[in-house]
C-alpha cells in the first residue's frame, strides 16, 4: 500500500526561522524544523513534501499543483494568515484536508494578526505549539485520512 | 482601420474554472471561457489578449505594459479585488478605460468579499452574470472606445 | 573606512513614476528619481543600493537578502504600505534600522491609505516631501549610524 | 405543454426610466424596456407578466397574487431593495423562485445603496448589466425551471 | 355599559398566515387567528375591530381613523416594525395605549429584525408566544382601560 | 406673465397637526397650516399647490406628476425624510429645485431621526422654524426661479 | 406510564419577586410563582422541579445533575441572561430540550439586557408575558416531547 | 437612638490586599483596611458590618440579607464591578443607598474596566482615593441618612 | 530534591468531558483527562494538583490558596475565559506562572468566544490541541521553572 | 416697564462674514447682521447686546458676565459648537434661557459639524435660516420670557 | 529649608462653584474652595499657589511659566478634560509631577465626558471626592516630592 | 518687485522646543527655529512673518489679520491640528494658500493625534522632517505663489 503524501507549506519569512524575534518564534531554524516534520512524518508512515516561499502567488500555484498529487495539507501561512484571500480561495479549490498551524499564538500579538482568512478552508488550527503544531496536525491528518476521524 | 485591442486579465484560481465550487462558478473550463471570450471579441470586431496569474505582481506587472498596447482592459480580479491596492493603482496609473467581471455575486458571499479596491478605477462592473459578464464588458468598451458612450 | 550601504527599495507602480497622476506624484521620473538617491547618497558618503518591484514577494525576498550586505533600509512601500504584513515581518526579521518614504501625504487620499503596516518596523517617516523625502532619510540614517542619533 | 409564466417587476421610478439620470440608466424609456422584455421572453417560450408600481404595499399585494399564477419572479425593487423587508417577506411567503435585476451597479453609488433585503430571497442577482440583466434573468429561471439549474 | 372597542392591526404578509414559512409562525390560518382574537375578545367583554394591509400608509390611515373610534390598539406590524417611522409617529398622534405582539422571536432571526420603531409607542410587547400573544395584549388592555393597571 | 408654481408635500401624519405631541409641533391645525403656506405665496406672487398623504407610494407619485407642471417643491416628508429611499429617487428625478422643511428639530429627538434621505436632493433645508419654515422656503424657490440665488 | 418532568429554573434576585421593581415585575411574589408554575405542570400532567439560586455556578451544577432526571428544562436566568457564558455551555452539554422565559421585556431596558447567551441553547423564547410565559414553556415543552411538535 | 448600620462589601481578590500589585493597590493589608473602616464609621458613630467575597452569588445573597437588617451600603466590587448585572439587579432590588469605592482609579487601566454596571445602582463613586474612599463613602452615607444630603 | 507543584484547573462543564458535544470536544472522559495529566506530570518529574469547579469565585478561591503551595498553575477556564475578570486578578494577584489551555480553537466558534480575559496574565497559550495542550502547558512550565526558559 | 435685555453672541470667524464663503453664508457683512438684529430686537421691544469673539474663554466670560445682566441668550458658537464643552457649562451655569442660531445648516456639510455640545444647553435651535434665524430665536425667547412659552 | 510649592490651578466656570447645577457640585463657593486648599497646604507644609481661568490658552500658558518656579501641580480642567490636547502636551512639557482633580464623578454624566486627555500626564486622578479630592491630591504630592512615594 | 510675505504661525507649546520632549521633538530652541526659517525664506527671496501663541482665539485672529497682508501661511498648529475647528474655519476664510508643518510624525503617537482639521484647508502637508518641513513649505508656496505649481 502506498505511503499517504501530506504537502506541508511555509509562508512569508519562515525560512529565516531562528533568526528572527526568538523570543517569540523560539533558536531553532528553518532546517531544524524541516527536519522535525520528516521525522514525524516517517513516524505516522506518512510522506511528507516540504515548501517555502514568501510569494503569495506562488503559494496559490503551489497549492494548485497539489491537486491530485497529495492527500492533505499543512498549512503555516504566517503574514498571509491575515490578507490572503487568494490562498483561502486555492485551498478551497483543490477541496483536499487541510490543517493552520501558529509556531506561536497571533492572539497575543497586534490586533491585525486576529484575522484568519486561512482558517476558513482548514478543518483544524493548532496554534502556539512551536514544532509540536506540525506533528498534531500530521496526526490529524493522518487519523482523517484513515477514516479515523470525521 | 485597426481592430481595437482589449486586454483580458483573470485572477487567481480561474485556470481552475469548472472544477472549482461548481455551485458558485458553474461547470465550464478555464479553456471555455477562453473560446467564449475570443469569439465575443471577434464578433464585436476587437482583439482579445488573454491573460490570467495567481501572481498580485505580475498582474501589475502586465496592466503596466498594457500601456500603449491595448486599447482597454477586462479585469476579473478574483481574491485580489479585495486586497490589491496595487492592482488598483496600476490601473490607474496606465489610466486605460477598465471594466470589473465577477462570474458569481461576491454579494452574496463572505462579509469580506464585499470591499472592491479595484472597482474605484473601473468604469463600469458587471457582477452575477457568468460568462456573459465578459461579453457586456467588452461590448461597453468597444462602445466607449467609438465614442458612443461617455 | 568602508562607506556605509543603505538599501533603497521602492514598492509597486513607482516604476511608472512622471507617468502616474502627476497632479500627485509630480513629473519626474523614475530614473530622475535613482539619480536624486544616488547624488544624496554620494553627497553624505553613503552608498545606495536601489531597488524595484511590484511583486510583495520579491520585496520580501530582497529585504531578507539585504541581512549581512547592507547598514540600513530605506523603504517607499507604496500600496504594499497599507496590504502587506509579510514586509512588515521581513523588516523586523532583518532588524535593520528602516525608515519609510511618502512623496505624497497618504492622509490626503483614500481612507484606506491611512494604514500602514511597514510604519510599525521603521524609526522615521517622512511624509509629503516628494523626493527629498529620500534625502531627509538618507540623512537621518547616517547620523543613526554613525552613533549621532538614537 | 403550456408556456412558463415569469412575473417581471419594476419598482419606484422605473417608469421614469430615460428620463431620470440618464449618465446612470441610460436613455431608453420604460416603454422599450417593457418591450425588450417581452421579446426575450418570447425567445425563450416564456410568457411574461410585467408590472410597475411606486407603492411599496402594492409590490407585497403583487407578489402573494403570484402564487399559483405564475411560476417565476424577476424583481428589480430599485430603492425599496434597500428598505423594504415587506417586500423579502412576501418574497419568501410565496416561496417561487426569485432573481434581483439592478440597471446599475449600487455599489458604485450611496453606501446606503449597498444593503439588499430583497438579495435575500432571490437566487441569483444580475447587477449593472443594463436591459440585458433581465434577458439574464429569464434565462436563468427558464433552466431552473425546466430542471437544467440546481 | 358600553364595551371597550380594540382595533387589532396585522401588518404585511399576515394574510397569507399558515401559507408562510410554517417551522417560523405555525400552520393556523389568518382567518383562524380572526376568529381566535374575536373569542379572546368574546370572552373578556371587549370588542375587537381587526384590520390587516400590507401598505404602510394604509396602516397609518387606520391608526389615524382609529382616534374616538377605539379605545386601544393590538399592533402586530410585522415588517414594518422595523423600518417604519411613519406608524411609530401616528401611534404617538393618536395617544391610545398600545401594545405590539410578535408571533414569533425576532430576536432569533436576522439582526435587521432586531429594531422595533413601534415599541417606542407601545406599553408592552409580548413576544415569541404565537396566537396566545394576543390573548395577553388584550387582557393587558382590559385591565389597563378598566384601571387596574398603571 | 404667469405665476409660478410651486408644490407644497405634507408627508405623514402631519394631517393631525395640533393633535398631535403640542409641545414639539405647537397647537396650530393642519388647515391653519394650509391658510398660512396659501397666505405667504401669494404675498410672493407665487402659486401654492398643497398636498398631504401618508402614503410613501403616494408621494412618489405625486412627485412624479409634478413634472411638467410645477416649478419648485417644497416638501416636509415627517416620518419618509428618514426612511424612503424611493421619495429621494423621485425628487432626483425629476430634477426640480426643492427645499426640504421640518417644523421642530429632527437632531433634538431620537437618534434615527438624524438620517435624512431628502436632504441628498434638496438644496436647503430649513429646520426648527415652525410654519415659519415654509415661508423661508417658498422665498428661497422664488428668488431662486427668478434667478437671484444661485 | 411515567410523568414527564420538567427543571424549573430561576436565576438570581427572583427570589425577590414581588419586592423587586414591581413597575417592571408585578406585585406576585415567588412564592405564588411556584405556586403558578405547580398548578400548569399539574393541568398538562407534568411534574415542575423547581429551582432557584442567585450563583452562576449553582446553577451550572443543577443543569448538568439533570440529565437523566429530567425531561426538559424552563429558564429564566434573570441576570445571567447578558453575562453567563458558562450557563450556556451547560445547557448544550446536557442537550435537553430547553426554553428561555422572561417575566419582561428586556428589549425595552438597558441595552445591556439585548444580549443573551442563554437563548443559544434554547427552542423558544417566551417574553414580556409574566408569569404566563412559564405556562407557555411548560405547554410548549409538553407538546415538544410528546411528538407533536418538531 | 440606635446607630445606624453601614454594609461594607469587597468583592473578588481584596482579601489579597498588600499581596496583589502594590504599584497599583498600596502595601496595606485588608485586615488593616477593616480595622481603617470600623474606625471611620465608630468616628461617625456608624456601625460598619464588613464582608468580603470572591463568589458573586454570595455577594448577591448578603446584599438580599441586607434588606432590613442595615441602613446603606458601601460597596467595592473590584473585577464583578465589570461583569456583574447581578449584583447591580440585587443592590436595585433591595432599594438601600449605595456607594461605590475603587482604590484605584481603573480609567487608567484596560478598556475593559470602564464599564461599570454597579454604578448604575449606586449614588455615589469615589474612586482613586485608597482607603480614604471608604471613609468618604461613610460620611456620604452619614449625610444622607441623616437627612442632610438629597 | 523536591518535585515541582503544578496546579491544573479546569473550569466548568470540563467535568462533562466525552458527554458534552463530542466533534468539538472528542469522545475522552474527564477521568481519563486526569489520568493524562497525571501521567504527563509524572514523566516529566512533577506533581501535578488537579481541580474542577464550575464556579467562578471557587476557582478564584483555589488560585489564592495556591500562593505558597505550587510552582506554576495550568488553566483551562473554560467558559470563563471569555466573561470572569476576577480569574484574571486572582492569577496576577498570586503572580505564578500560568499557562492557558484549550482544548479546542474557540476563534473557530462564536465571536464571543474571540476574547479572553485569563490569557493576559499566562505566558503562553496552547490552543487546539486537545488533551496534548495539557502535557505542552506542563513542559513549558517545567522548562521555565528550572530556568530553561525566559 | 423695563425692556427684556437679550445677549446675542457670534463665535468665531462670523466677523469675517460677507467675506467668508459666500455660497454657504451669503454675501451680508457682520455690520449688516448687527443691525438686522437691532432692528428685529428693537420691533419686539427688546434690548439686544451684541457680541462677538474669535475666543473660546472669552465668550466663556462673557456667558458669565450675564448673569444678573440680561434676560435670556441668542448664540451662534460657529466652529465652537462642535468642541466647546466649557461654552456649554458656562450655558448651563448661568441657567438663563438660551437659543442656538446657524446660519446655515451644518448637517450639510462635513460630519464633525453634525456634533452639538451647545445645544444641550439651548431651548431651541433656528438652523438654515439665514439672519431671519436671529429673528426666530428672539421671538422665541420674546413669548418664552413673558410666558406664553412653556 | 524651603517649602514645596504646589500650583493648583482650576478651569472654565470652576469660578462660578456654588452658583452651578448645586446637585452635581454642592453649594460651597470658589473662595470657599480656595480657603480649603490653602489650608490643607499649610498642614501639610506646602505652599499652595492658585489659579484659575476660562481660557485654555492662558492655562497653557500658566503651566509653561510654573517651570522652575513650582514642584507639583494639581489641576480640575474641568471642561478642557475632554478637549484639550493642548493643555495636555503643556503638562508633559513642563514635566513636573501632576495631579488630576474632579469634584464630581464625570463617569455618572454625559458620555462626552469620558474622555480625559489631561489623565495622560498626571500620576493619579482623584474623582468623586469634592474639596477632599484637592487635600488627597496634595498630601499624595507631598509623599511624592518628599520621595516617600514612587 | 515686492517680495512674497508669508506668515508662519507656530501653535501651542512650540515656544518651548527643545526643552519638550527631545526623543519627539529634537533638541534644538523655538529660538533656532526662528532663525532657520528666516534664513530659507531670505534664500528664496521671501518675508517671512512670525509668530507664536498657545491661544486657539488669537491664532484666529491672526490669520484673520493676514488678510491683505501675506500671500501665504504655513502652519504647524500643534495640538490645535487635532481640536480646533475655528482654525480650520479662520484659514477657509481667508482663502489663502496655507500648508501644514509637522516636526514629528503624529501618526506615529497616540490615536487621538490622527485627526487633523486643519489639513482639509492646506494645499500640502510636510510631515516628520524636523526643521526642513518649513523649508519643503517656504519653496512649496514659493512656486504656487510664482505660479510654476498648481
Amino acid at each position: 500500500m502506498n505511503k499517504k503524501k501530506i504537502l506541508v507549506i511555509n509562508g512569508p519569512n519562515l525560512n529565516l526561522l531562528g533568526l528572527r524575534e526568538p523570543s517569540i518564534y523560539g533558536r531553532k531554524t528553518y532546517t531544524e524544523l524541516e527536519d522535525y516534520v520528516n521525522q514525524c512524518a516517517h513516524a505516522l508512515g506518512l510522506d511528507a513534501v516540504l515548501f517555502q516561499s514568501n510569494h503569495e502567488g506562488v503559494i496559490v500555484d503551489r497549492i494548485q499543483a497539489a491537486l491530485g498529487e497529495v492527500d492533505g495539507i499543512v498549512i503555516n501561512p504566517a503574514a498571509y494568515t491575515h490578507t490572503s484571500i487568494a490562498i483561502l480561495d486555492a485551498l478551497k479549490a483543490v477541496g483536499l484536508p487541510a490543517v493552520e498551524v501558529h509556531l506561536s499564538d497571533p492572539e497575543q500579538r497586534e490586533p491585525f494578526r486576529r484575522v484568519s482568512y486561512t482558517a476558513l478552508a482548514c478543518e483544524r488550527r493548532f496554534v502556539g505549539c512551536g514544532f509540536e503544531g506540525y506533528r498534531l496536525a500530521l496526526e490529524y491528518l493522518n487519523e482523517r485520512l484513515s477514516g479515523r476521524k470525521a
